[in-house]
């Protein structure tokens, strides 16, 4: 077989492995491949063939007729050098194609089953058409509590798995939705303070204002690598830092991709991704936080016992020990909703400042409480108090304060951001509602995460008096834009229900 | 909102709209933009937004910061200048994609439904991740009949329709998988003879070793104007042409470049795709084959059954008058596979040749007959007859010639390729089977439909008898490589089962 130059094509394609062909390449004529076919690319050792979407061109600047070209993340996959001899031919479509065809006519499959497709997808075999098809079939009920168990155990096999030589390693998760939640960096301190190891790997914000990963790097260094991480562990018992290159449970981040955009209500990918995660960070023991209230991700506590069932249900067949509490979620946590501000936030409560949001205090301890009692030693209700003792006593300030030193500080200005807009309630009353979606959106507009200053600062929570023109809450924003986006958008729905009162 | 100046990359993206934007371009950071987001660009006139894919690109050869790069197929639907200036947002999902989740959840939709999906498809707001997450829903018995006939007609409504201002224009389509079943091009000449009118567009191949109108190509252009067509239609009652340009129900085509790829068993999506294309393109009266046999498209009689009756319901609710004949598809049909090869078996049965292929022309009568009878002059039963009066009068082969002339004669070479290797019978025998999937793997290998002269022409058929070392087939190539791949793949697999005789 004819073979062609390789050549790196500069296009970003992230998740989606992209070749490009001159259609006066011989090979398209003769092979008869068309845009939007599979190919299958090998060097001619026998390393894995790299499989790609192929999209033709007619331009001699991205790839002469006797180059492939390879977009950025194809290129650093097949992990050969430029103008090295490639082989191209027709990609067979992945063998596991079948397992997801039974699964669509609504078959049950099988632990090797999911392995075999979780294979083909951690290798590139699966387009993003093929992943869809494979979303839509496990979801709206298309799996059962044992095929959730199966499709964890698959994605936890075929990525790394890391492993701290420890008995107990302690993790927490919240299932999310809820602006300015940042419970998490409340939480490592305390229980890394009372001696539990709580190595914390967190995500940045993709849909909303801000990720635990975002607002922890205000404060310090979040992009280490792991052989830093396991120093900091060993030596300060916890950290706060981005997990994404970690390639744990990497099916996990490919079917994100494709699931984000579909917005498909799937719950069996939902905890198996979540799980899988977990275990293949090596955690042995993992609080999960259930918020419910109209504008969360959960609804009703009946969903949200079904779920702590299936969690439950999971974690016992592959040994991690689960708690699950449900809390109100019916308005933001904190004050503070962007990087900057939620860091403020945290902060506060570190440093017992009376100014700090009350509501993300006693979250934040209730959840490490919790956490605290999987120690055996802790004697069970006494979690709370204790974690109390240890954030008030100043001991969880001083190990967050190592914890940033260790992890490397930064030091991002605390100045405000440029623009402000205040939103001031029509009228006399009081809050009875605030809709987490349309805040989070707000603050999304006026710049946040990518501007660690931008967001919202919240002066009024649900339940608090109002007077006529008083600011419910201030938006923040660097670029005047965003700032311009964001009032109007606020202007438009400020995201608070008022109840008059006279 | 800031502007970006518009410029064509010269890259095919087939079916799917890409937009290229350069990683430091300022909109991509404060917009928050990522690869694979969908965005929409505007040019601040009052037109329809155009949505596309984003890929990023850190090569300013490709697009500079300030500009926005869109695909060949986005740049012509965009339909502005290049440097003009345009306007990007994120894309909002399609609305009606709360319908596809409705159908995913087992719902059914109605009529309104389809037609806003099917909208949003054609406008393309859905991404080819959605589009199969909708193939999916609608697979296996997911669309009851009904919604069979309501997503035929919004795929009818949804594009252009032609009408030819008669009242009985004829349509024949084949459920496919036959090599070799160059019917229509017999049909065609038969029927237009007697008068009926039948302006046949067909499809090139796409998996196939040859379609209708790569067959057709060998003898006479087929890439022909609306208004050529109009006038030979009006003048020869027919014509063999290519539909690909025609925006004959175009969301089909849409629907297809996600659905092959996966390889769904869809009866839905295929009873809406055949019959929305022939209604959109004016046909009145249709007469579908479906053959049956273990490596045809339909496997059993109580399979083609079924299909015969959606086929009518759909057509007796849209005012098509459906005619349904199941066929034997145990082997191909006629002796060539590939445009040459068949078109030389079209016009040895036109030119009563004795050594033309009896059952290509068996099957083009018994056809060409039930059509015939769709005229009120013909008596039940005697359109066979009449069929081959036409045929064997010599007045069918003149009227392919005015045909051929009228859309202009291709004089392509009439050579035989240049590599050919005969497969032989192992042993002395009677053809058992012959695998239809087999032969047309080899026919493609060897290089059809690109290669117009490659293909296979069979010496055997099943029932015939052979002895030891007798050829039972000719591979013909035109290259090299696709002689060797060809004859590689025949020497392992032949596709013939031989009944051992003493």
């Amino acid at each position: 077989m004819k073979t062609l130059k390789l050549r790196k094509v500069s296009i970003d394609t992230y998740k989606e492995n992209v070749a490009y062909l001159h259609r006066n390449c011989p090979l398209y004529r003769s092979e008869g491949f068309q845009a939007l076919n599979k190919i299958e690319i090998r060097d001619g050792k026998d390393t894995t063939p790299v499989i790609a979407v192929l999209n033709i061109v007619d331009d001699e600047n991205i790839v002469a007729v006797d180059e492939l070209g390879l977009s950025e993340q194809t290129f650093m996959q097949f992990n050969a050098t430029e103008n090295c001899s490639v082989f191209v031919d027709h990609a067979s479509p992945p063998t596991s194609i079948q397992l997801v065809h039974a699964k669509i006519a609504g078959n049950r499959l099988q632990q090797q089953d999911f392995l075999h497709i979780c294979k083909d997808i951690v290798n590139n075999r699966y387009s993003k058409i093929e992943i869809s098809a494979f979303l839509v079939g496990c979801a709206e009920g298309g799996l059962e509590r044992d095929e959730m168990l199966y499709l964890t155990r698959a994605m936890v096999e075929t990525g790394k798995t890391l492993s701290w030589g420890e008995p107990m390693v302690v993790d927490k998760h919240c299932i999310g939705g809820i602006p300015g939640n940042r419970t998490t960096m409340l939480i490592v301190p305390i229980v890394a303070a009372h001696g539990m190891l709580m190595p914390k790997t967190s995500s940045r914000a993709i849909t909303s204002p801000s990720g635990t990963a975002d607002t922890m790097e205000v404060l310090a260094k979040v992009n280490l690598e792991p052989e830093e991480l396991r120093t900091i562990a060993h030596h300060q018992r916890g950290f706060i830092a981005w997990g994404g290159t970690a390639n744990l449970a990497p099916v996990d981040d490919i079917l994100i991709s494709v699931e984000r955009p579909l917005a498909l209500d799937s719950r069996g990918q939902m905890i198996a991704s979540i799980l899988s995660k977990k275990i293949a960070a090596g955690s042995t023991h993992l609080l999960i936080d259930i918020p419910i209230g109209p504008t969360a991700k959960v609804h009703t506590q009946t969903e949200a016992l079904k779920l702590r069932k299936l969690f439950e249900y999971i974690g016992d067949r592959t040994g991690l020990d689960i708690e699950v509490i449900i809390t109100d979620g019916h308005q933001p946590i904190g004050n503070g909703i962007g990087p900057s501000l939620e860091a403020r936030d945290v902060m506060q409560v570190l440093n017992n400042d009376p100014l700090a949001p009350v509501d993300l205090k006693e979250k934040a301890l209730q959840m490490a409480g919790r956490i605290l009692e999987f120690d055996p030693d802790v004697r069970g209700g006494q979690g709370y108090h204790l974690a109390r003792d240890l954030l008030e006593s100043g001991r969880a300030l001083q190990k967050m304060q190592e914890i940033i030193e260790h992890q490397g500080a930064n030091t991002l200005s605390t100045e405000p951001a440029k623009f402000k807009f205040e939103i001031i309630s029509p009228i006399k009353g009081r809050v009875q509602e605030i809709d987490n979606l349309q805040i989070a959106h707000i603050a999304r507009l006026a710049g946040a995460p990518m501007d660690k200053t931008a967001g919202i600062d919240l002066h009024k929570k649900v339940n608090d008096q109002v007077a006529e023109g008083e600011p419910m809450y201030t938006i923040y924003a660097e670029f005047h834009a965003d700032y311009q986006f964001a009032k109007s958008a606020a202007l438009k729905n400020s995201g608070y229900t008022i109840e008059s009162i006279k």
